[in-house]
């Protein structure tokens, strides 16, 4: 099976917003096993929509549009579709009555140039959009699937998952399971390696991506039932983990290092007290983005001068042997954090993001200390990279290291009889 | 003169990467006032770049690649410019040379099949790469230009500025000049309803981008002579800020909130505190993402938990009668970082940032308060949007109060006979 994408709108031809919705459904296709050899970003222009189209149907199975799919006389995707296959339209009567109702619903009189999201030809069935009210389209003709979707990525991303692709699956006859294992530590090419022939398997699928904050692997499946894809799926998913280190894997799907790290916080009643300097209230930042994080997070110092290090616990005497970008400081950051913000676990973190060296200290070197009532890790790195690139890997690097001293302290911990 | 861009990769294809350098290059080439009517995305293969390439060639006058120019086999970009040109490429001693030179200063020896990165055609010029192995080519063959640039982001926008946009200029026989004006604190409709008909005026151009820290507009001026556009851009940059409002315009260019807050402090000899709770340290960051700001930023308190407010300066009486979420705590926040972080300038930020409400307040409901040695500004908002919105346009928001207090802080001073 072979797709190509068509993104519609003159505001991706100024420049004025990325093709993120190409991204999404390339990465869609290809865990459907789906080749895709072609995107084309075409203005809101019906001739040179429709010349596009009509090659696209030329040389593909599946041709996915997003964009145009709007009320006004600049949307020209169903234009173009009637265009490349000599379809007429018309009003089609329970779409129109679906659109009053939705603009019933908010009070106010349907303009009548909206009537045109409720067209329809012979071939295409609408695909609902409880989003908004432009309905996508889904054409058959001459063997060729056109699923015609709205610009904006959060309609799109709905009605792909749930209107386009279960029709897809039945389609191509076969469904499909995916499962991302999120990897923490590693870069792509060691855990590439350390999957080794993984990589090469034909069904499920194995395939690895280097998001900002994890190396994502991503496991797919296809088979007649989803009971068969998932088992074949948690199959590869005991070899992959395996083969990656159980340690590595932080967690599967959408879970974030942030997420992970205070369900575990939560569930053991712990609280969470940080202080942080070269990190500049990024690790505070990426721990409250997460909803819920209130229940175990106290709170942070962002001790940007040495003297606040001081002022907020830590000894005086530790940064004058050591300097403030020092291991030694790091510790006693993590032990001022549980003290000062009245945390049973503290993380404490500096270094220097650049771009000048400080203390004699170059530029990229990190030292990162998690403090707990049981004892105390750390971490001395020297990376390379701009400031941003600095401040992220050292946020991420402490959140990982709080992860695996809570996992060592959880190991540690006698097994003891579950009740309650 | 038209344009059209082919993204070249199949990581494109896959969905592992999103074609950032097309719309960086869709804004430069709107800017530049040349027409762009197709952004296609090919994989690396041969046949599939060398259809695109010629169908893009028939059809506009400049035609930009970016990547396949690297040295293996899947880099097919040359390839496909001389089969579609029907060229042989030879080796240019020259550009050999400058490779080898390249790989000797690493101290390795350059493997053989690099050699291809040394390649030209009779009707190419090569585009030099400071940044990389890979030398691009401008290309002038029947009237259309081929400019054929690395995938690599930073490798393609020093090309583009450097080498390829003078040439350009040259071609397109006008000089051109861009100032970009950030705005904050309006949203880009009353940005657009305020500039009125300077949105139609046709040399210099203005037009309007909402990103996410502001509400850009970009004047962009055509002319014989770069001082003759320069004085174009100046007029109207005047008529757009008297329309805008000169207080709304708080940077040009890459400004940003925080740079320019930054810079007013340190040139007044002024420090920044913080404390801030429901932007959770995204505050302490934005502030710290810029270099140099540790010349004027003490640090901050992430006052997550209520508690830590009031361990930390906020007095007890003030949460008691007006709840951790109010005004009255963001002046008192805002008043203890000053005191507590030892720094002249105190901002304080308490709110709800979802998804729960808190106190009985609603979600997106945010107090922001500055503090300085003369006095106390604050403002209360209640914005709707994720729980990454409301802290983001909090922390946006924080960084404008600062600055709009500076600004009238400023402006009430004695003027005073500048000596020093």
């Amino acid at each position: 099976m072979r797709a190509e994408i068509l993104s519609i709108g003159t505001e991706l031809l100024l420049g004025h917003i990325s093709d993120t919705n190409a991204t999404y459904l390339a990465q869609q296709l290809a865990a459907l096993g789906i080749d895709l050899f072609f995107v084309s970003q075409v203005g809101d222009n019906l001739e040179r929509l429709t010349e596009t189209l009509a090659r696209a149907r030329s040389r593909a199975d599946i041709v996915i549009t997003t964009g145009g799919l709007g009320p006004t006389e600049d949307d020209v995707t169903r234009e173009a579709i009637c265009a490349a296959l000599g379809e007429t339209p018309s009003v089609d009567p329970t779409l129109a009555t679906d659109l009053r109702a939705f603009f019933a619903g908010r009070g106010i009189v349907m303009p009548e140039r909206n009537l045109k999201q409720a067209w329809l030809i012979s071939c295409a069935q609408p695909l609902p959009n409880p989003r908004g009210t432009a309905p996508g389209w889904w054409v058959e003709r001459d063997g060729v699937i056109i699923i015609s979707m709205p610009g904006v990525p959060s309609e799109m991303k709905r009605m792909w998952e749930y209107e386009a692709t279960p029709r897809l699956r039945l389609s191509t006859g076969a469904l499909l399971f995916t499962r991302i294992l999120r990897v923490a530590g590693l870069g792509e090419s060691t855990v590439e390696e350390r999957l080794g022939d993984l990589i090469h398997s034909e069904n499920p699928t194995v395939a690895t991506y280097a998001k900002q904050d994890a190396v994502d692997v991503r496991i797919t499946a296809k088979a007649a039932s989803e009971t068969a894809a998932r088992a074949q799926v948690d199959a590869m998913d005991a070899q992959a983990r395996a083969a990656l280190g159980e340690r590595t894997v932080f967690g599967v799907d959408t879970d974030t290092l942030a997420r992970v790290v205070l369900k575990t916080l939560e569930r053991r009643g712990e609280t969470l007290g940080l202080m942080e300097s070269c990190t500049g209230g990024l690790l505070a930042s990426l721990i409250t983005d997460t909803p819920g994080s209130a229940t175990v997070f106290r709170g942070g110092v962002v001790s940007y001068a040495t003297e606040v290090k001081a002022q907020f616990g830590v000894p005086e005497s530790i940064l004058d042997a050591h300097g403030a970008v020092s291991v030694e400081t790091a510790r006693a950051m993590a032990q001022a954090a549980r003290e000062q913000l009245g945390a049973s676990v503290g993380v404490g973190v500096t270094g220097v993001a650049g771009p000048d060296p400080q203390e004699g200290k170059p530029v990229g070197e990190v030292h990162i200390a998690v403090a707990t009532n049981r004892g105390q890790r750390d971490t001395s790195q020297q990376w390379r990279g701009s400031r941003s690139d600095i401040k992220s890997r050292a946020a991420l690097t402490a959140l990982n290291l709080l992860r695996l001293t809570l996992l060592d302290e959880e190991a540690a911990e006698e097994p003891i009889a579950s009740g309650g």
